[in-house]
């Protein structure tokens, strides 16, 4: 077969040279991290082999559309990841559908109308998941999904881009230790992220390469946004012991947590040392300019863009998930602890 | 005619009616400004008499899309405006797809043909404005256009929708001299924008109420962003009579002027007061928290939204110029001079 370019290899041809289920191959073709790596191996090598392509869009006019979508529009990061996927689309000759699954009631019903009705090549979600009604409806749109920074598990629906977070939080321990700190507090995300877990795990494993012991009273969950770090931030300066040196699992946190040391009569980084963790641009701008680690926003909207764009276009991705680096970015909101 | 709900009236039948040339029914349905009142009165009247509606898209299936296009996406405000647009049209079940003309060399021939691949229900340009070829060619799609917070003339070719920047720039004055601030400086935007002059006319206008003379060394022009916010301020700081007080045409160059001041070895308020222009959402979090004028920026996206829906919908709109209320946010930023 094949021999005109006209009848192409199935699925179900491709899992039964395999010896696998049609939906184990299902997993591979979109892309999706839960298959065995062997598995994975063999089925791809027979992809190729055959020049499997997934098949076209149900519409014979592409809508040559991305749909980018976040939980909500309220933080400036989101700019940050538009403008990456923007350009790499923008470049394809491919629109970038901005949205928001607003916390409504219905949150996604509309939203799966929406895509539905305009035949989307790919959907990228930011920091968010489908339940799992809304995977299927995509699954038998037949249109690919890739995740940002990725909230939920690591056993996941979509390929994934993330920044190492793990790595992140340890370089600004790395930072504050250098300094001379030993009483550092952390205002973290929400647990339940993974991104923020991977952060407190750094921040912990900083601690105890110091042969530091980790005091429950300088942990504070927050929620990205700058009142919980304005509250943390607050809580750790009325301690007996306060903290010298406090690390936000976000720049908003970080700045929340200025104000908090500003209302207490004390200054950056005089008398606290601030690290905060994304690199929006503003933060250069703050008073004093933020030390933070920089996660590559646009980079990774860049990433999610072309690996959703591949996985419309039939072709393979290169890894089920991957991980940007981090980097420290030391301006002037760090100095050593004051002698006391 | 008309009897079956079949033949539809004319654009050609409405100017031959009215005594106009055919474009001039055409630029009062695309909602423009360059019509005399009366005759845009006569052609409404027989358009509604007619219950005239604009033709549909030239594609039976309606894309169901918005483009909504910036500059360049590199600022938080962007984002705000897009929550706006966003809002009305999720929930008119229209995607918005956010683009940016980036300053290449080419800025507007790739995005046309995008704009005509994936046949838009109308466009909105941010702060921007298209060459007459983009105009015409928008024209012969069919496709309406607004523009937010316009930097070309008054005289536009597209429905506009802006914030009363005059009013904003005078109410930002009253709050600084009604604290006793007699020496004022101001970091305007770009004077080539309309926005920005209108702001610069409103300090002005402040000034010239209470009966003070406008100084040439207090007027620096930036160009929104941080930097020369920064630069601003440290030229009037550097003034032997330095102004006690500086009103910033943005919010990033306000704080791009903390900088400057802090770097100074001078503090916000007590040494020199100072008053944004936007209202962000971080700039509550500016330590202090900024004044500043309050720009609607989500409602001026909602109602851009509303307004190129209502025209793709062949309805009238309700002023070829809209302008939204600013009114200050008086925060911890401003407070009455020394005395010196």
């Amino acid at each position: 077969m094949d021999v005109n370019g006209e009848h192409k290899v199935t699925i179900s041809a491709i899992a039964k040279e395999a010896g696998v289920s049609v939906p184990t191959v299902s997993r591979v073709v979109n892309g999706r991290s839960d298959v065995a790596p062997g598995t994975r191996r063999r089925v791809e090598d027979l992809l190729r082999q055959h020049d499997y392509r997934r098949r076209a869009s149900r519409n014979r006019n592409k809508a040559r559309l991305i749909d980018l979508v976040f939980n909500d529009l309220d933080s400036p990061w989101s700019v940050e990841i538009i403008r990456g996927v923007e350009d790499v689309a923008h470049s394809a000759g491919v629109g970038t559908v901005v949205s928001a699954i607003h916390r409504k009631s219905e949150p996604t019903r509309q939203w799966q109308q929406n895509l539905r009705a305009r035949a989307s090549d790919g959907v990228i979600m930011v920091n968010s998941t489908l339940d799992s009604s809304a995977q299927d409806e995509l699954r038998r749109l037949n249109v690919p999904l890739v995740v940002v920074d990725p909230a939920g598990g690591p056993s996941l629906a979509a390929p994934a881009v993330g920044a190492t977070n793990w790595a992140g939080g340890l370089s600004a321990m790395e930072h504050l230790l250098e300094l001379g700190h030993r009483r550092i507090g952390i205002v973290s995300g929400p647990r339940a992220m993974m991104c923020s877990r991977a952060r407190l795990d750094g921040y912990r494993a900083g601690l105890e390469a110091a042969g530091l012991a980790i005091d429950e009273k300088l942990l504070w969950e927050g929620d990205f946004y700058h009142e919980s770090g304005f509250a943390g931030a607050q809580a750790f300066l009325r301690n007996p012991e306060p903290p010298t040196a406090i690390l936000a699992s976000s720049d908003q946190m970080a700045i929340g947590a200025y104000e908090a040391v500003r209302q207490s009569g004390l200054r950056v980084p005089d008398d606290v040392s601030i690290v905060g963790f994304d690199d929006l641009p503003e933060v250069r701008w703050a008073s004093p300019p933020l030390t933070t680690v920089r996660q590559p926003l646009s980079d990774m909207g860049a990433v999610a863009a072309r690996t959703v764009l591949r996985l419309a276009a039939g072709e393979p991705v290169d890894s089920p998930r991957l991980e940007l680096a981090t980097s420290l970015i030391a301006r002037e909101s760090t100095a050593p602890p004051k002698l006391s």
